[in-house]
């Protein structure tokens, strides 16, 4: 299991103030905090703050003064993606690349001059995906095009684009139907996600959220993007890690009981 | 999703009590109380309590003057099932059939008799089940003959028999492969399973078990022997099904939010 700490966010108003306002002690904490949680990347996002390039260079180099974790970077425009995989130390991941004829163009020549990993959202030219057909036509298209231009397929995450439920209550089964089949047919690559679409415009969000991970995470889902400080999301994720199979002797869960992370 | 209150089990030592003292108020209050919370049958289990068979009577009486929802006659002894199942108003669900000769021998002629849905473990002769194939293997052979003595694929609740994960950790997995296989090969009939045998041996039980639920609801598992009191269990179980499609428009789930009874 893979996770993204989604936290430094500029969407996020807090985050957009605190790189405004130069908030370098806070930004670091949160950062330390998220790897400290067990994030395998920080999510870099300066997309809503003034000054993105800047913001993004500066704040690239202030999280790696105090996280050894690789970094994801985050950004619809390419010359934010570049300024900031430039000052990247480890090998980073790209987020996001689509079928997009634009996307694709300006963010594949980034994603081989470093050597990235790469978020690949299952979206092309017409559009957010309708079915589970529409995801799997352009995850090809997205696999194909990647692994031919010198891209590992294990550096490639396919995210199948989760919609609300709210507005189609099949929202949920076609991300899992989705997830199992994308799966199936590129096994060496990963599936990941965001938590939040599935829930907007419904009440107990977190509720919800927290149960399409796990219920993702028993058909393939492997990475996330997240919260890594929720306590009850991330003992949720190792209960089902381990019964997943991924935690041999169930070592990983034991340890984090004992040391107080993993709660009921 | 079809839940069986799992609390009035005389295995459970207040409840053996409170059978030997036959403590009705005690017992009624279980009773109603499960079936609030959601319950769609309500298991009896007196097997260890002193009279198993005079208290299956008193019992199976006792829940039905203040319960409408079915129940689960629960018991090793076929004559205790016999004793339960001819006092039953409703329909009721036998705990359980196997493909081993003796019990099969026993229960079949209730099932028929009683015209009862049945738990159907996936064991024969040569004990409990070692691999996914084990499982399809026996599966097959209880769904062929309980068809072919004239009971419906509806009635059928298969129980894949999950072992301890602490013992195993690909145990979780191999039901989430057989839950799927099982709903593959048999879509008319039910997949169904208790809950804390999963966790037996490991810390925070209860994360297990409710996480174990939820997984085993992405891959087609629609039925559990659980705690409908545990509200926890029950909002992720609500969450389940909402985001496995099976809740149109989310209706159950926000009323049950609006109601208090479903939280994050």
């Amino acid at each position: 299991m893979i996770i993204v700490g989604e936290l430094i966010n500029s969407t996020r108003k807090a985050i957009a103030q605190a790189i405004e306002q130069k908030d370098a002690a806070y930004l670091q904490d949160l950062a330390r905090r998220q790897a400290e949680a067990g994030a395998d990347f920080i999510d870099v996002n300066t997309a809503s703050s003034g000054d993105e390039i800047g913001n993004m260079i500066w704040l690239v180099d202030l999280i790696q003064e105090v996280v050894d974790v690789p970094l994801c970077i985050d950004s619809p425009n390419p010359l934010a993606l570049e300024a900031g995989l430039a000052r990247c130390r480890k090998k980073p991941m790209v987020n996001s690349i689509s079928a997009e004829t634009e996307r694709w163009e300006h963010v594949l020549p980034l994603i081989q001059k470093y050597e990235a990993k790469v978020v690949a959202l299952c979206m092309d030219n017409s559009g957010m995906p309708e079915t589970i057909e529409d995801r799997l036509r352009v995850a090809r298209t997205l696999v194909n095009g990647l692994t031919g231009a010198g891209v590992a397929p294990e550096d490639i995450y396919l995210d199948p684009l989760v919609k609300p439920l709210g507005v189609n209550h099949e929202a949920g089964m076609e991300i899992i139907r989705s997830t199992q089949a994308l799966k199936q047919n590129y096994s060496k690559s990963h599936v990941i996600s965001g938590l939040s679409n599935v829930s907007f415009g419904l009440p107990e969000r977190r509720l919800l959220n927290r149960v399409f991970m796990v219920m993702s995470m028993a058909v393939g889902m492997d990475s996330f993007i997240l919260d890594p400080l929720d306590q009850t999301l991330m003992s949720l994720a190792s209960a089902a890690k381990a019964l997943g199979g991924q935690d041999e002797y169930c070592l990983d869960y034991i340890s984090g009981v004992r040391a107080g992370r993993i709660k009921a």
